[in-house]
């Protein structure tokens, strides 16, 4: 069988780019956004419509008009929502199919759960966590340390709700991962290294 | 500065054969029921009554009697806690100043804190304690599954309640720890020696 790794991360604690470099050691495919991409070029929707279906919004957070006017736009958000996730759990189920592969986020771990892969959680702390944003994404330098903590946990808060609206299971529990990182202390390059050497045995 | 590395661990879930393994492959010392011994020794009390004083009774589950005649026993064994966690605390930092070594439970991840040690937490799902449990204690065949079950959940809740004590953290919380290692479907042997790998870097 495939080795197909899956990766859930905090905001900011680096998972991404552990998965990138992971996939780089193993010699491996790498998903993340593609998956975007490709549910878009698929259903024929913008990546940014996708994004956020996907990413922000699980659908039941949408608000439910009982008027006869806001029916039919209501029931069109949530067709397209439920076309976006089917396409979402068959693409990622084909790629797995395909080769060896890093997948990160997008409940891969549980869409996948029947070929076993080994499932990874990367979370930092706070600190470490603002630091890598600052360093990663300059563009948010007019934020305080207090605003960007806040995005921290609304982004995290965000993927919690997502995860458990498709699983019924709770995200970033241990119970539902094989490996749990913690990369406050610790280079990714580092881990991804180690980590690689222990996946290749 | 010495290498230490803590280990916290769900009952059932292999974690002290972790440690034992890893010890032995660092080459470094091992912790565990010695620590116990060896404060019943400084304190002159049974080995027994330091067990069920630091394993199973935090101090805020003793009965509280109002009535003047169990005051003296009261404070008798307050007082005894206290000599017994005063103990414990000074002797894992004393052993963890002596040379590199792998100390399991005990809450040496919190009383060693300004050491840094390296943290690990070791848990499994609950079908695979059962099993590690039915392998390496026969004495509890008579318990059915559902006993045994209740029995794990017993002791883990004691070590919770103790470490949630001492330290004012949550037990098995992922941020409490550098790496959390789901057991259930690896042989422990396999990932003393990759942990072992990792951490001689």
């Amino acid at each position: 069988m495939h080795k197909i790794i899956t990766i859930g991360r905090e905001f900011g604690s680096g998972g991404r780019e552990l998965g990138k470099r992971l996939a780089e050691q193993l010699g491996c495919a790498y998903y993340d956004q593609e998956i975007i991409a490709e549910i878009a070029a698929r259903t024929e929707l913008s990546e940014s419509y996708v994004r956020q279906i996907i990413e922000r919004k699980p659908p039941f957070s949408y608000p439910i008009h009982i008027g006869r006017s806001f029916q039919p736009m209501t029931n069109y958000h949530a067709s397209q929502s439920q076309t976006i996730y089917k396409e979402q759990f068959q693409l990622i189920r084909e790629l797995a199919a395909q080769s060896d592969c890093v997948i990160v986020g997008r409940c891969a771990d549980y869409i996948l759960r029947e070929q076993r892969p080994f499932r990874i959680f990367v979370y930092a702390d706070m600190d470490a966590k603002l630091a890598r944003c600052r360093a990663k994404a300059p563009e948010q330098e007019a934020l305080t340390d207090r605003q960007l903590q806040q995005e921290i946990r609304r982004v995290d808060k965000e993927r919690a709700q997502y995860y458990d609206f498709c699983t019924d299971k709770k995200w970033g529990a241990r119970e539902n991962y094989d490996l749990c990182i913690n990369t406050t202390n610790v280079e990714i390059k580092q881990v991804a290294r180690l980590l690689a050497k222990m996946l290749e045995e």
